[in-house]
């Protein structure tokens, strides 16, 4: 089953991430390397504003960070075309907007790595930190990047 | 008109970066990956010594964080000896020192990316992820690490 | 003398990091590069609990940076088998956990970067980010990740 299957099995239609004619890049490829820009909650149409561990509980920010996989996967498909180009996921940086004394940072993150195993299988597992920020844009409660292998 | 040329016209005068004899690196490359370490700002000699959101408006920030895209070039002409070797920027993290609350680390970090695509033109362009710290090394409000693609 | 031949002159034994059947993994490599993921201390067994500024001074903080430092080590040895396999150390992204007002983060992961340097020499030294969060799994002081350029 291609990765847009399982994606589609699990209800998660893909959209299109479209580089804007200035500014930033959602991705930069450099040989097999595909290294997405952070990325944050954004599936739902839900107004995700708050620190986990305040405004969230720890599950609403898995939650939050399952919400951001699925923007990276949609950010992938529309740099490759194919996720299938996909060879496994290298690095992720799980960055959570933690209240004062929020430590339950990988618990949170799960929801992402989670939603990357399920698509990818033993190709998602990947090298990971997850940790606590003081702020992130706009008040969401997760931010992640990622650095994709890409098949040659 | 080559990047150096280009700093020239913005009155952005390029200093050497040393390599101290001991402790850490301004950079290391890696085939055609330049990692550069996080750096801060420095230009001006200007005290920069506080938080965005608190002692620093996101205005302020953001001319921080234009005097660490000039250091970063800075050490990048001192790596490579030529700016134009840089093929492209690959990605950029920037680190906003974040008051609790605050919310616009991306525009605190434009001032970093505005200058390096004023630079760079198109090449210029790079993922990022512009986060909010609880702290950085002598309260400086904003750290910027970056990864260059050098032409082989 | 060996990477190895060195941590036993330090008093340091390395022990396995084992890849779990499910879950994170503790590195990824890719071509040269070898991806680790953040780890923290568990050197000692001591449980490591607080913010450095707060419930650590920076001393201590060095300390459990030092620890940090070792645990890389053990997940380098577990998934290289052989120390003298890196052929220099490229990045290293050190975090604190910091108390409000905490800026001295450079001066706690130099207690991860020393030990580098007295393990691997000159080829130790490394580009580094060293930056203050507002919270760290477990609560734990300091994590750090690192990428290690492989001999081919």
């Amino acid at each position: 089953m291609s990765p847009e299957q399982k994606m589609a099995e699990l209800g998660l239609e893909l959209k299109e991430v479209v580089v804007g004619p200035v500014g930033l890049l959602p991705w930069v490829q450099v040989g097999n390397l595909l290294y997405m820009s952070g990325r944050t909650p954004d599936r739902t149409g839900k107004a995700w504003n708050g620190q986990v561990g305040k405004e969230y509980t720890t599950a609403e920010g898995k939650e939050a960070a399952r919400e951001v996989a699925w923007s990276q996967l949609c950010a992938a498909k529309s740099a490759l075309g194919d996720l299938g180009r996909i060879k496994r996921v290298i690095k992720v940086l799980g960055m959570v907007n933690s209240a004062p004394g929020f430590s339950e940072q990988p618990q949170v993150i799960n929801g992402f790595s989670e939603l990357f195993v399920e698509v990818f299988g033993e190709n998602g597992r990947h090298a990971r930190s997850a940790v606590g920020m003081a702020g992130l844009p706009g008040n969401v409660p997760v931010e992640v990047e990622v650095i994709f292998e890409i098949a040659e």
